[in-house]
């Protein structure tokens, strides 16, 4: 069998995937492990469980532990935080260009600042004007990066990534994969960097 | 305001539970911090949701997890584990015992035996013979014990002490509950025993 990659699945709309976009890089380049950025959309997720919204939403002791618990969380990191008007905003626009974009050095940096823009400014993602800014903060052709992610074969692409997350047995995220593997969420992410060094370091 | 107990909320079927029940009065004893045990049940809060039995049960993907992370975690925390051929098992009647002699010095013990029977020795713990023996090992009267857990008094106290639960904005188990402050899951576990120390100690 090939080594296998570390494969980080994420979604912006996520809250315990942002605690994991800031605490990833450090802690993988620490274990000299390179990371894979999967973006994959959750909404196809809840809607195979009846769910038209975030299980944040529709369980409302669920949901008010969660906001409490991810500013605590943000506290011990040391994360920037403030809870955001809208949950979970809509990152179908951030994540086509994740995926038609990923092999270009900037995207983990255009990932984090989406992150940010969300969870600590509380601006809405899914709006063309606040990605193109973040884009344009990149030195990049904002109008260009957001046409060509918007291209039919890469709403495919998205489309099949999604659907590749759930063949992997994916439910939430941040899911860690390493092969068959896989770790959930942000309190997994020491474990499966471990779990990777362990096997294939 | 009076220094508030340290909580521990538990249910017998459950898994996560069952890796706290084994950490906790190691990691608390080394804080010197006392437990209060909080047995509970989950049917209740499940039925809330709409669903009959675990969720664990009801969605496949997030139930395969579920089992490979407690073998996972088990081995990281060298707790014995089986996988139980029933899950989730009734633990009304241990609910009870441990409720109805919650002053008792030999709850503990009992609690951890009777998780071992359920999650290392796939023992059924629905059932009175299981349950008796555990008591028997304990030097109890294990008969005696069982009418006094059954007692009508007793069983509105387990349903009570369920509904506090609610009402403290409990909705999974083990959570850890510190005055208003509440930490869900087994992950949580340090950083509830911190929280406390560091507010309270």
């Amino acid at each position: 069998m090939d080594k296998p990659k570390f494969e980080f699945w994420f979604e912006f709309a996520s809250t315990y995937s942002y605690l994991s976009v800031f605490r990833i890089e450090e802690i993988a380049k620490k274990a000299s492990i390179t990371i894979e950025w999967k973006p994959f959309l959750l909404g196809p997720v809840f809607k195979d469980q009846g769910w038209n919204t975030s299980p944040f939403n529709i369980h409302e002791a669920k949901g008010k532990y969660m906001w409490r618990d991810i500013e605590r969380l943000s506290q011990k990191y040391i994360i920037p935080f403030k809870k955001p008007a809208e949950f979970p905003r809509n990152g179908i626009l951030a994540a086509r260009i994740t995926l038609a974009f990923e092999d270009e050095t900037w995207v983990p940096e255009f990932i984090k600042k989406t992150f940010i823009a969300n969870f600590a400014e509380d601006q809405e993602i899914a709006d063309e004007e606040v990605i193109g800014s973040i884009l344009l903060s990149l030195g990049l052709d904002a109008p260009g990066i957001m046409e060509l992610a918007k291209v039919q074969e890469n709403k495919d692409k998205l489309r099949a990534q999604t659907q590749l997350s759930a063949d992997k047995g994916i439910f939430g995220a941040p899911t860690f994969v390493i092969g068959d593997e896989i770790f959930w969420g942000n309190d997994r992410l020491e474990d499966a960097l471990l779990f990777y060094k362990k096997n294939y370091s």
